[in-house]
């Protein structure tokens, strides 16, 4: 009998192994399944599964509960020891694939595969949502559970990232939920523990709305220059690929959530954390979960934790949370729970595992060989970062003596972009971006910014960016300067490379000139030129006129 | 009319194109030909090809002169100017192939096939000497002409590289001379020009007979290196894509070229270089050549420059030059001529393509923009250069305290490594090789080093080499510091990253203990532990150890 690899949970659960392959309840060939994992046979059937997973609530489509029945999760967990699932495809330490979504995440699949019922029809469901509710041209860096950022250039049109081009970093499937279905709970170590309904909340005589205009940012932006730096923990749901656009910035209308703890009698005495619930399914080596996070009490009595239903004056999109999630300013998009169904009172941070087990900052000495749950800290508070978003890396650019540069700058935490400084050299000469061409400065909100860079020089240049806080915090200088076996928070100075041609120059502009008379360009760079660089002539009047190629004596 | 690309030449030969796309006496789709680039019709029939690129001598299979017809050189260029070559593939901008041959050399391909006559057969006959004279891991950097390198590790087991492992670092196809047909003109400006055959050459009672330690090394040494920092002139003939293993050591034996010129009564006055042309067909920019190329009379004269018939105790390979070749001691290896047919005293440097508009070493600022022949410099000495073969790059290494580390060092030019340096950190601390890990020193020959190099940390280290010679010379620092267009002699510290997993540290040998008590292991490094890091009640310790996870107050 061929053991599934799955260690502890394997162990516990090898008792109920069957082995007939013939009685196979769930086809999983379609999610990568190779013949030798076939699952084992077990007794629930199809029906049973159904039942046993089933949906909470009536109008909350895709919403299992998990976290209030601890034998459906010992159930869960169970079926998913049956199987032995396929690790992720490398994407680390092989090129990244050149498609769109860039992965699959056929693990995730699987997993819900694998608990059949009505959880397996959520990667599809979800699927919808992102070609309903994005913009085509998304990067879908994760197909699901969906990430997503826009085409670069484009996020720094807009102080306001529209809701269609705004990143998508999901943990999980997205339900549907009835709004006039809709509740939230508020419970734990509250004193008048509560329901209150989409109306309860939206009523302002009871909860003014207030409106703020935050960036949200996964701790995961730029991932993919630690990646290619050096590869970290593999794990493509945690660890996406993101580029530079895992950030946006938008205005978020709803209430205080000061106001709603308040509305149910304030926290009992010695509560200090707000455990957030998301109807989202979220799954962690072999267990079963809903999506748990929490932030501080101290962060919700500064007003800085809104529950929204507005985003840019639109309704959240579904894949946004609708009809309500959390908005935490200043910190890793992460504790932003969606699809909120509950809110606890709680002592201590919450030790759900998005929050106990990942988002968590280690030190450059620590990885597979010693990473343990305490060693890294817990990312709430974003630090200062920005990022060069046009022209981007690679590009070849014709110019005159200047390069036009675009970005966004940001700071978590309250803080804000003050000064923005680029660099044509590498990070030697810096050049502040004028405070002009720096957009309004809000507490919670990005900075954009532009410059025309004097550019002297040609070939490969390193441009690179830095952006000083209100509180002096500015950018470590390279990747390795804090890369971290989680691969979080890339907010060393961002630097990509550009082949200058400065047309200025009169050689240049000679070869420029030739090379269109015969209808060729510059470009593609690398592609070697037809034509002779020079005469024989001219190359020995070169040459003699600098004393011959070798010494005479 | 479609119109080919090929510029200058094109508009040259405009007249000559016809249009019936059936008559078309070449098929080149095998060769990656697409129906819209059809060559077109033209007069010459297969037989007339034949005659017209005939071989010129009987026993010289795969040899065709062109240098001595002016008019044959017309004709090819004029052939060749009625195809639409495709372009190289893109493998600089993309991830390289994974495949061995990684490039095939398609375009130099067509060009024989385009030729048509006796010299289509040469990539066939070549490769079949590939695969008879190398060992059969060798990489394949270029199928054709044949590039090819050993695996890392292998190259430094011995000091002498053995003749199969020994790089090959060819401009064209593999002629197969007999040798008792063979004899090599001498003329041009020597005062006494005579044509001597094989037997002639190695009669000790006319030219003694010298035995050389010489380490060849090609230009293009490490050029990966350059390409993934930067693109650069995306030839892949020229500059195709060698890792750390295009040098190699061998002890040649033959005889001193300046015995041979002394033999021919010396030179005119006022020849100051000696001019070599081999057998193989070389093409550039539409035109045809023999490979062709000089050194200084200087060099020769200080025997420095051998006529070799055995490389370590044997016959010279065909695909190394057989049965006679140039070896230049010091010089990039394109200098040491294979196949080697005449021998010609000339006033200044060869104006063949080759010397003159090939290996030329720009600055950082030139590139497709504004290089010339004469703002580079010909490349002839080799600069000071090193590698660590062991480990390779991206390798998990565990270790209890120190990491072996074994590579090459070189320096051109006559000159030796005297002292080689590693470090663990990056190029900040460096470690003395000790002496006595230093193989023979030898004017012309590389040295083989191996070190315990100490290492505390863990994680991602970078671990660089640098040598110095007997002239104080030693290497850039950086990539970045001596990058050049044409991607040529990457001669900085040699970097490689491998991960570091130290067992002499307790949480680190607790892990391990723990993957190896459930069958797993610290690799593949980047697939996820299945395995929980730390149970709930340690890290609630741990934290609480440290104060909890926020501030109290």
């Amino acid at each position: 009998m061929q053991e599934p690899k799955r260690g502890a949970s394997a162990t516990l659960h090898a008792s109920i192994f069957h082995n007939s392959p013939e009685d196979i309840l769930l086809d999983l060939k379609d999610h990568g399944w190779e013949a030798g994992d076939a699952p084992r046979r077990f007794n629930e059937s199809a029906a049973e599964l159904a039942t046993l997973f089933a949906e909470e609530r009536e109008g909350w489509k895709g919403y299992i509960e998990w976290e209030r029945y601890p034998e459906k999760k010992r159930k869960a967990a169970e079926i998913l020891s049956r199987y032995n699932f396929k690790g992720n495809d490398e994407f680390q330490l092989v090129p990244l694939p050149s498609t769109n979504p860039i992965l699959e995440g056929k693990r995730w699949k699987q997993y819900h595969k694998a608990l059949a019922g009505t959880i397996q029809d959520i990667p599809a469901i979800s699927w919808k949502y992102v070609t309903k509710e994005k913009s085509d041209d998304m990067i879908h860096v994760l197909q699901f559970p969906y990430n997503g950022e826009p085409p670069r250039d484009r996020l720094v049109q807009t102080e306001f990232t529209p809701n269609e081009d705004h990143f998508v970093r999901n943990h999980g499937g997205i339900p549907e939920i009835e709004p006039e279905k809709y509740f939230v709970e508020v419970d734990g170590l509250v004193k008048e523990p509560q329901s209150l309904s989409f109306a309860d909340i939206q009523d302002e005589t009871k909860f003014p709305h207030k409106s703020l205009v935050v960036t949200l940012q996964c701790s995961g932006t730029r991932r993919i220059e630690q990646i290619h730096e050096y590869p970290g923990d593999g794990d493509e749901l945690i660890n996406a690929p993101w580029g530079e656009g895992a950030i946006g910035n938008a205005r978020y209308t709803g209430v205080s959530l000061k106001k709603i703890i308040k509305h149910c009698g304030g926290l009992v005495d010695g509560a200090d954390n707000i455990e957030f619930y998301g109807c989202d399914t979220y799954f962690k080596k072999g267990q079963v979960y809903n999506y748990v996070v929490s932030v501080p009490w101290r962060k919700v009595k500064a007003n800085e934790v809104l529950l929204a239903w507005d985003m840019n004056g639109k309704p959240l999109p579904k894949i946004h949370g609708y009809p309500l999630r959390v908005v935490v300013c200043g910190y890793i998009g992460a504790r932003s729970c969606k699809w909120l169904y509950r809110i606890k009172g709680i002592r201590g941070p919450s030790m759900a595992p998005v929050q106990m087990k990942e988002y968590l900052y280690y030190t450059p000495q620590v990885g597979k060989q010693n990473a343990m749950y305490s060693n890294g800290f817990s990312i709430q508070d974003m630090p200062v970062s920005s990022a060069i978003m046009s022209p981007i890396d690679k590009k070849v650019i014709v110019h005159s003596g200047s390069i036009s540069l675009r970005g966004w700058a940001y700071s978590g935490g309250g803080h804000w972009p003050i000064r923005v400084e680029v660099s044509g050299d590498g990070g030697s000469i810096w050049y502040e971006v004028p405070p002009a061409n720096l957009s309004t400065k809000y507490y919670h909100g990005w900075r954009l910014w532009s410059i025309d860079l004097p550019v002297d020089a040609e070939g490969w240049l390193e441009l690179c960016v830095r952006c000083w806080d209100n509180a002096l915090n500015t950018q470590p200088t390279f990747v390795r300067s804090a890369w971290n076996w989680d691969l979080h928070v890339t907010s060393s100075c961002h630097r990509i490379k550009v082949y200058s041609v400065n047309k200025s120059r009169k050689r240049t502009s000679e070869r420029l000139a030739k090379l269109e008379e015969q209808g060729l360009g510059i470009e593609p760079l690398t592609m070697p030129l037809e034509v002779d660089l020079e005469s024989e002539e001219d190359y020995i009047q070169q040459v003699i006129s600098t004393g011959g190629r070798d010494p005479v004596e």
